[in-house]
Formats: C-alpha cells, structure tokens, sequence
C-alpha cells in the first residue's frame, strides 16, 4: 500500500482540536472524510503534532496509507476539492510518496512552532483568532532575554499540562526566541518533541516577565520548581501555530 | 455638540457591508449600536467609503456627533467593549474631536485600496476570506506594466457597476501599483473617489492580463470602450481592502 506524506495548513478555530473528540470534529476527521470521498477508504492518518481545539496548523504533517498508487498531484488536489467542497479551512499543501519507513509522528526529528502575540491598545478585528491581543505594552527584549534560560535539557514539569501523556517530563528545548514586528510579537519554538501545553505554558509565563510581573529569576524559579502550580498562565490557543516538522 | 472622526479596522466577511440592508446587519449598525449601548445616543455616522459585503476596512473613516464632551481615549474604549462584548470583528483603531467643519465623505481628499490575489496552487486555509485565490500562475509585471495605462482622467463605465451613483463615470486614478511579495499579489491603488465597484472590475480585467488572456492593448481598448459590457470580469469582495483616507 502506498504511504504518502501530507503537508496541511488549517484555521484551528472551528475544530475541536486535531482529533475528534466526543464534542465535535477534528481537522483529521475533515481530512479523512474527504480522503473517504476521494477514493471510498476509510482510513486513520497518523500525525507529527495533536495540536488542541484553536491551535493553527502551517506545517502540521501526517501520513495516510492509500490502497491504490495515486499521483502525488491527484492525492493533494482530490483531497483539497472535497475539504473546499465541504467548506473546511483546511488545505493539503503538498502530497508526497514515502517508503513505509517513514511515520509522521515516530520519524520527526523536530517540531517548530510559532506563537503570535499582537500587542497593541485596540482589540484585533481582521486577525481575530490569530493571535493572543494583549494590550499592555509588553518588553519583548525582556521575554527574549529569559527565554534563553529555558534552553537546553530540563525537567518542564512546570509547564506541562495535568493531562500530558508523556512518559517522562525531560525534554530538550533548542530555540525560544521572542521578537516584535511591528504590533505583534513573536515567539520562534522549536525541539525534538514537546510537552502538552508546553508552549502555551512558556509564552504566559514570558508574558509575564513581559509586563514586569516577573523577573527572569522567577522563571527561573518556576522552572526549578518543577511543580504545575507555578507556571504563572496558559497562552490561549488561537495564537500557537505548528509551523514545520523536521525529518530526516 | 463635539464632532468624532473614527478610524476603524473591520472583517467585512459576516456584514452586508458597511450599510444596513434589508438582508442583513452592516459594520455601521453594529459601531451605531456599541454607540448607543455606550451612551445612550442614537446616531447616524458618515462614512467616508461606503464597503460592498465582503470588503474589509483596515483604515476606514467616518465621524459621528455626540451630546457629551467625551475624552477621545473613553470614546474609543468604550465603543471598543461594547463591540467585544457583541462579538463584532469591528475594532475603532482611534477617535479623535474634530472642528464641525470636518466631514468623513466630504472632506476626504484621496482613498487607498489594497487588493490582495492568494496565487498559489493549492487552496487557501488560514486566510480563507481574506483574498482571491487564484490557482494559475499570474505575471505580475505584466499587470503591473498594463495597469499603468490606466492611470490619469478618463471615462471609467467600463470599470463601473450598473447600480453605481455617481453622477460622473470621469474619474482621476492616481495610483495602481502591483507586486508579487511570496504567493501574495498585492494592488496598491488610490484616488479621490472610486466609481462602484471601480477596483474590483480592474482587478479583474487585469487578472486577464495576468493570465495572458489578455493584452495591454486589450486593456486599453476595453477602457475607451467606455462599455461594462467589456469589463472581464469583477474579482470577488473578500481580498478588497479600504486601507487609507486622506485628509488635508
């Protein structure tokens, strides 16, 4: 059966996150409903990243296994005519044959994200739900600078979610930095693999270094404290992207 | 009693437009009313470009005559609250007192509009309703070099729509620049007053141009034309921006 790799952009907001819950519909379940549609398979994808109800997906990647060996064209532009049809902010930018080696979620070497910050006085009309409006002028420089202690190997038990499944909570964070463009701020991420709401955790923490509430001693602090009680806040989800995975 | 220009940001996707119709709900019913939740006035705001359902404002301005004296920082605020409140995707950027002299339409020297084409192969997600997705590739130079010629007075009823108002089809067309940033197509234009419809129709044509369907020449002939018959076609609301107005 031929693998291929699919590369998906989405509008995280009107899903329930990226598999189907009891209360509503997945991103995956869209996908999977317009691969039925295609080719009359009922089939189960997996992916790199389950990104939660309102995140957004630039680069999320998953693989789907097809019984019949399709152009790559004719798999990407099937699939995106019945999501179009359907009307679902979700679209397969590209399609790709792969060796059955290769798994979305156990070969990725690395998961990039972004969280987008729009910091200004006056609440978000045209980029609502596409990023956190914060209207208290934040220190971004400030943010950058603490970031850079989160960094390296730790235990993120601080900024893990109750409901993580992960077995351990050491992970290895390579890149965490903050810069402004203008009204937004962004937040660059990336690392092998993350913690449930990790990201989310970070950016409300930093978003209080931000606005002076804490010091980068006190992230440090939470950090060290390894304890879920002190992670400060939870970004909301309409700002966080899965922007890229990185295989081999 | 005190005069305030607003200058406001909106997603034109859920309104008829900037008016009230029998259809529906317009930008300016949903400002009128955070205005009267916010101070019990019930008024009739001037614009200064009345939007077409679909079409976004990101520098929209119109004025509105209040009873109180109020702090223009309160003005804009509490507006801002009660649109938030309403889930309204209308954001007044700034409010600011004004002489009885200024008028949102008729003080206005020039208008800026920004077209946006999404050209890329597959559809769009997270900027669904925010641009026209064309899937063809388009020349952009080729447009950008055919739009000049229709820089200047001339007799615009071919770019006109069959219900516009204006007494006359003669209009100054000051600039319309297009350049391709990525898989974006953007149309700078302006002028001191556009015909209805006047931006859409040349997008259209003009995406002819792109597309090698048409010439400049076509261009050129479908303009002195002066006949809507010959207009190509009108690129859709949703990637039409109202992004400036000028006043002295």
């Amino acid at each position: 059966m031929p693998r291929y790799k699919l590369t998906v952009e989405y509008d995280g907001t009107p899903y329930v996150g990226w598999q189907r819950q009891k209360n509503g519909r997945g991103v995956q379940t869209a996908i999977e409903e317009a691969i039925a549609r295609f080719c009359q398979e009922d089939i189960t994808m997996q992916v790199a990243g389950r990104t939660d109800a309102g995140v957004h997906g630039l680069g999320q990647v998953c693989h789907a296994d097809l019984t019949k060996d399709w152009p790559e064209k004719t798999v990407r532009d099937a699939i995106n005519s019945y999501l179009l049809q359907n009307g679902e902010p979700v679209s397969i930018m590209s399609a790709e044959k792969v060796t059955e080696e290769f798994h979305a979620r156990f070969s990725a070497k690395a998961r990039h994200y972004r969280y987008r910050i729009i910091n200004q006085e006056t609440p978000v009309a045209l980029a609502r739900n596409r990023g956190w409006w914060v209207r208290r002028h934040l220190d971004e420089k400030a943010m950058h600078d603490a970031a850079q202690n989160l960094l390296g190997t730790h235990d993120f038990t601080t900024f893990r979610a109750a409901q993580c499944q992960a077995q351990s909570p050491v992970k290895t964070l390579d890149k965490l930095d903050v810069a402004r463009q203008g009204s937004d701020i962004f937040f660059e991420v990336y690392a092998r693999s993350f913690l449930h709401n990790q990201v989310r955790s970070m950016v409300g923490a930093l978003k209080l270094v931000g606005e002076s509430k804490w010091s980068s001693d006190d992230l440090v602090a939470a950090l060290e404290a390894k304890d879920h009680q002190r992670c400060g806040a939870l970004a909301p989800s309409c700002g966080l992207y899965l922007t890229q995975v990185d295989y081999d």
